[in-house]
Order: C-alpha cells, then sequence, then structure tokens
C-alpha cells in the first residue's frame, strides 16, 4: 500500500484531532480474479480525495485484513463514499471477493505515535 | 486472537453507534522476546474489562500489524487505559517490541457490516 516499497514500513502518524477513521475489516472469499487491479485502482482514487490523509493495511495470510483510511473531515469521507467507481467496486466486492466485512466510521478524539528514531 | 481457533475468521460485527475504537497500528522490531505471553496476557485483561466489546488483528508477515478494539463508552477505554499492568507492558513494548506505532481513539458515528451467509 506505498509507492515506495523500497522506504521503511511505517504506520500513518498521528495527525492533529478531530480527524476521521474508515475501519474496514474483511475476510476475503477464494474468489479473487480481479481483486488487485480493482484495489490498486481504488487506492489512486481515494488517494485523489481532497482531505485523504494517508491509509494503513495489514493482512494475516489466510485470515482477517484490516485497511484504516484517514480523512481531514466528513465532507472528506463523503466525496469517497458517493464515488460511482468505488460503489461499483463495492458491489463486486460483494458478489465475488468479501465473504465477510465490517465498516466502522468514527471521529478521532485523541492520538499520539511512538518512533524509535 | 479468538478464544476458538477452529471456528471460522470473521471480522467483529458493526455495534449500534455510538461506541469507541482504538485503532493501534505498529511495526514491530527484531527483538521480540516475551512479546506473545504478554500479548496474550494483555487480551485476557482487556476482556475482563466492562464494557469491552470485542478485537481485530491482522498482520503482514514482516509488515505492518493493525490491533483494533472496540469498548461501549469512553469509560471502559479509561479503564483499559490506566490499567497498571497494561501500563507496564506499553512501557516494555516501546523499550524492545516496537519500531514505531500510532494509537487513534475514536468516536464510531456509522457501521454496518456484510456477510455471504
Amino acid at each position: 500500500m506505498s509507492d515506495h516499497p523500497e522506504a521503511p514500513i511505517t504506520p500513518v502518524a498521528a495527525y492533529e484531532p478531530p480527524y476521521y477513521v474508515a475501519v474496514f475489516t474483511a475476510v476475503r472469499t477464494q474468489e479473487q480474479s480481479g481483486y488487485s487491479e480493482t484495489s490498486a485502482r481504488m487506492e489512486g482514487l481515494v488517494r485523489a480525495v481532497p482531505g485523504f490523509l494517508g491509509m494503513d493495511h495489514a493482512e494475516t495470510p489466510g485470515g482477517l485484513g484490516i485497511t484504516v483510511g484517514y480523512f481531514r473531515d466528513a465532507d472528506a469521507l463523503t466525496e469517497w463514499r458517493i464515488n460511482a467507481e468505488h460503489g461499483a467496486a463495492q458491489k463486486r466486492g460483494r458478489s465475488e471477493w468479501y465473504q465477510s466485512y465490517t465498516l466502522h466510521v468514527a471521529k478521532v478524539e485523541r492520538s499520539h505515535g511512538f518512533s524509535r528514531g
């Protein structure tokens, strides 16, 4: 989920609250045809949304995947939510790629970070 | 992160808002002595906190780990935050186990889920 795979992996840093998180937790099916291409396309689209701050992704092999998107405000999230191409991808996700998922949209009240250097 | 590893993996379901999420994103160091034991102990402790609703965890091998804890209200989160044994584990995490991490605490405004059945 980085444009620079050679760079060290780091979690997205804490922003000054308030900001929004969209927490997407999912288990995928065996049917993953077209998933990677669509996922890369969605990442490109969301990065172009004004107020998009960044995203984190982790996936346990054969298990749960979690994607967290960070947005400056509710308007930025709304723009992403109503994007037509995003809507089409979600529909295909439900019919093919996802066994189950949950989305939690939340307003960040506090945050902090730590880095060894 | 389940008491029943033989059960199918499923993301924690959507609760009725408002509720809280604590999103912990981390990259670990090479020094992981004692990490598994402490992690299991912390999971036991947090599950005993009144108002704790559940947790999701995903970790990309050699990459980012994301843990999301769900809590009924701010009081439940506070109880977990001030737990002394949790505080000691956090301190050890900064000195040994984590290269970097970020914590985002947020109030959920909307949520929904999907399951294939």
